[in-house]
């Protein structure tokens, strides 16, 4: 493809991938610094490669996004080197979600995932895919170390990504502990149980990690300022992800890229807890005869009934109720201390009546 | 047990435990904080309290020990506060301990760890071993922030913690693509892989870890008295793991407190090593059709060629020889800075002429 049918999208693509190169030729010269045989650097390698670059980027991007709204500025203006240092900051997030993800897929026993075979399906990999998540995770506080260590903010870099790290663990712990593959039972679920599932595991490292890191990366740190942000991207994470679970039930393929399967899966999806809440007697039965069954007529039952129910009114109802209620709080935003309403409404229309 | 009846190493190892169940009570309340559902709480619980005591606790209270000696005092003269301070440091490498056991149990498919089933085979566990290995780092942060946040040693102890950590998976990265059971074949072992294996896997964070902790909370953290430490703890740590690896082999059951299998195991140790070295061809061709072999008649023929080889006494003169140039090092050891040759020395001691 000749550079002049490329677009702007794709161009800014490309140079946030770059930076990804460069970060990994950086990890193997630390492995060679410590004389890591050949066979182990290119594990290593290969681990990075397969795992980290490969999803749609959003996270990582929106880091730079961020930066460059805070300092008043377009991306294609920052100068190289702080594009790359705030790119690393976009990378960082990338390998934390590579991590989760190789982890994840580990104990959903998937088998794709962004379109390849799951890492430790791949030949030979096996269940050294834990030590393989374990060194994505390890990877972020290289890198971070070796650009950051003398900037003020480090500090507060590291502290962030502990904290969200353990509240994404936390969230996935009980996700875990209430969706049981092999013994259903919809008695655990509860819509206080999904929006914790959702706000802990999803919420926290997509939405809020990028905007505070680029926040700290421009110095502002003030606890009023990371609160703002909070209340309003850890409502529109969740938000996302109810988007998400109506898609996955209500979405065609050709809508959501894909087949949904959370009914199947026996997930504690926003659909069926809301089904849940409003559901007779005899819709119980029916729920708790079908939910979470393997074979296609159970689905069409399940979702035939949230049909009859009006889930995707009351969807639609939520979506609006939610989305007016976040303009409005970002109207009351106080940029005194030099935060960006614009921050906020650029992440609130990426997710508004998005199909995919 | 009467108290009368405790031994001052029995009380001393008590003091620490109970430190322990103060960190369970409170990560407790952090989670509390959240409002995450009870069943989940217990879960974590459980995980931390079935992981993380229950070992030797050498690691923990070597940190307390270190304190101690650097402060010029004992540890039973520590105040309470400051007991517990540096003892939460203790516990931090316990519960990194934790994290790479549970993994490491899960990939080596290991059945038993400190007299009791792996916690991935425990009743419902399986694979949220995973998360939950990631919970039990995740802790060390969580009460790292809580206790040290406002001290100047706070990044430093961060740094450690992280370099010690990806150095740990490092080793244990080259361990598995080393030693692949299935797949026997010595022309992949070498003392050079050997020795990157046990210091990266054992030696740093068994060894460099508990002292430089010790050292950063009192307060000398100058890059010669680290290296100074490190070039003694590195080879030290070597040399304790290079004694397991011949105990392993040559030390009978009831002198070990259990039976060696890294012959039937197909493990990279020092033995085979030492043996592959100076083997005839004839020598070579015995090891090839017998190590790593699960039966009894291969592992004896194993035994039977490392006897006439005199591995025994290679592995004596070279402990002879280590314990005294580490013995002079340590002689050599500046003291000017505060640290302390006695450090260094208590370490040796427990080491040098173990059983086990």
């Amino acid at each position: 493809m000749s550079s002049s049918t490329v677009s702007p999208k794709e161009a800014a693509r490309q140079r946030f991938i770059d930076v990804f190169d460069d970060i990994v030729e950086e990890l193997t010269e630390i492995l060679k610094s410590y004389k890591m045989p050949q066979e182990a650097i290119d594990w290593f390698q290969r681990n990075l490669n397969y795992n980290t670059p490969g999803g749609k980027l959003n996270r990582g991007l929106s880091v730079v996004d961020t930066y460059a709204i805070l300092n008043s500025t377009t991306v294609d203006k920052l100068s190289d080197a702080q594009y790359k240092k705030v790119a690393i900051l976009g990378w960082a997030i990338e390998l934390l979600q590579a991590y989760f993800l190789v982890a994840d897929d580990m104990m959903d026993q998937s088998k794709t995932r962004r379109g390849q075979p799951c890492w430790y399906l791949v030949e030979k990999v096996g269940n050294i895919a834990i030590n393989d998540s374990f060194m994505l995770e390890g990877a972020i506080y290289e890198i971070l170390r070796r650009h950051f260590r003398q900037d003020s903010c480090y500090v507060d870099l590291l502290d962030l990504f502990h904290e969200v790290t353990f509240q994404t663990e936390l969230g996935q712990l009980l996700d875990l502990v209430t969706a049981d593959e092999e013994h259903v039972d919809l008695d655990k679920f509860s819509l206080a149980k999904h929006s914790f599932i959702v706000i802990f595991k999803t919420a926290y490292y997509s939405f809020y990690l990028p905007v505070a890191l680029a926040m700290f990366m421009v110095g502002i740190n003030d606890e009023q300022d990371l609160k703002q942000v909070r209340d309003v991207l850890i409502p529109l994470g969740e938000y996302f992800q109810i988007q998400d679970d109506y898609l996955d039930c209500f979405g065609t393929a050709e809508q959501i890229g894909k087949i949904g399967t959370d009914i199947k899966d026996n997930k504690c999806s926003w659909v069926v807890n809301q089904a849940l809440l409003k559901a007779t007697p005899e819709q119980r039965q029916l729920l708790d005869n079908n939910y979470g069954r393997k074979d296609d007529e159970s689905e069409a039952k399940c979702k035939q009934l949230f049909n009859e129910m009006g889930i995707d009114k009351i969807y639609h109802d939520y979506e609006e109720d939610t989305v007016q209620k976040l303009r409005q709080q970002i109207d009351q935003i106080d940029e005194s201390r030099g935060l960006k309403k614009e921050v906020l409404t650029s992440f609130l229309n990426k997710v508004y009546k998005r199909s995919k």
